[in-house]
């Protein structure tokens, strides 16, 4: 049983990996058994194609995101510290989960119309728990009264979400740095 | 050698949009065909390869966006105003060429090494217009002192190249409201 499901594990991973750097059209299962050492037959065991293969990695992504939203949420504090907690979150599952992350943001289009609607739904909920902290910092003063909540959280996931394509973790800018600039840049565009 | 010339363009721009909506790996030369009404062997009088329509399509991207931050650059003005004129005429390339944005910068990755250097170098020129329009806003008090022009000029990007997947020119934001919006969060975000 610890073998089976460490083998699928493996072949998740596996795919996660390949769907970030070629995309989910250039991968074909023989590319993700190979990278396992999985023949066709014993990969076809574990899952049933390659779409049931995106949809994990998929719904990886978007539980991620959720839960790491969910744990800013709880930290509390005002509509500044929430946001930051939120921002912070959000780097950390980026660069922890990068391979999940880049399947998430680019290949999901990928999906058939159920499986897409249903991360679109993931996204709108993620994207609302960052709406409504802008909202709520408008309301308390702590952002600008002509903010457009909506608007700017689509911004700020912006910024946010397109860290995966340039940052390099051995760059001259660590993480700290990194979250503090966007910090900056992000906090400052809505005061 | 006109209608030679106008089909060539059509089978490009044929190419475009379905790189741009199901992806490059999930186009095949058959759809881009069946596309423009065009059977095999006629297509391929046209057109050497798959890969040669990306080049095209990707290539047009960079020039669209270098010519428009060469207008942006020869406005003039102090560098609020260039800067200003940067985002505008980013957005104009969105909206106006969104198939070819869209592959631009979701496929260019699926280039061969070569060209895909000739896209990254594209980039990086881009990149350095916004980075110079920032440095010189530093150097004149009108940004922040404390501003990193590189990371800065990345952090402005991602806020213009994301447009592509969240905007809806039928929707409630017109374009000149979404400049204004860019413009309030970015121009803020420095200041």
């Amino acid at each position: 049983m610890v073998t089976t499901r460490t083998t699928r594990a493996d072949v998740v991973a596996a795919a996660g990996r390949m769907f970030a750097d070629k995309g989910y059209h250039g991968t074909s299962m023989r590319d993700i058994g190979r990278a396992v050492g999985l023949l066709g037959s014993s990969l076809y065991a574990h899952i049933d194609s390659k779409e049931d293969l995106l949809v994990e990695v998929v719904d990886e992504g978007a539980r991620l995101f959720l839960e790491s939203a969910r744990r800013a949420r709880e930290a509390g504090g005002d509509s500044r510290s929430r946001l930051r907690s939120l921002i912070v979150g959000h780097i950390d599952v980026v660069l922890d989960h990068l391979d999940v992350v880049r399947t998430y943001l680019n290949e999901a289009r990928m999906l058939d119309p159920t499986h897409r609607a249903r991360v679109v739904a993931a996204r709108d909920s993620y994207e609302s728990i960052f709406r409504d902290v802008l909202g709520q910092g408008v309301a308390e003063g702590a952002f600008r009264d002509d903010l457009d909540p909506k608007v700017a959280s689509i911004m700020v996931l912006s910024v946010l979400n397109t860290v995966e394509r340039w940052y390099h973790p051995d760059g001259y800018l660590g993480r700290d740095e990194l979250v503090a600039e966007i910090w900056r840049f992000v906090g400052d565009g809505l005061s």
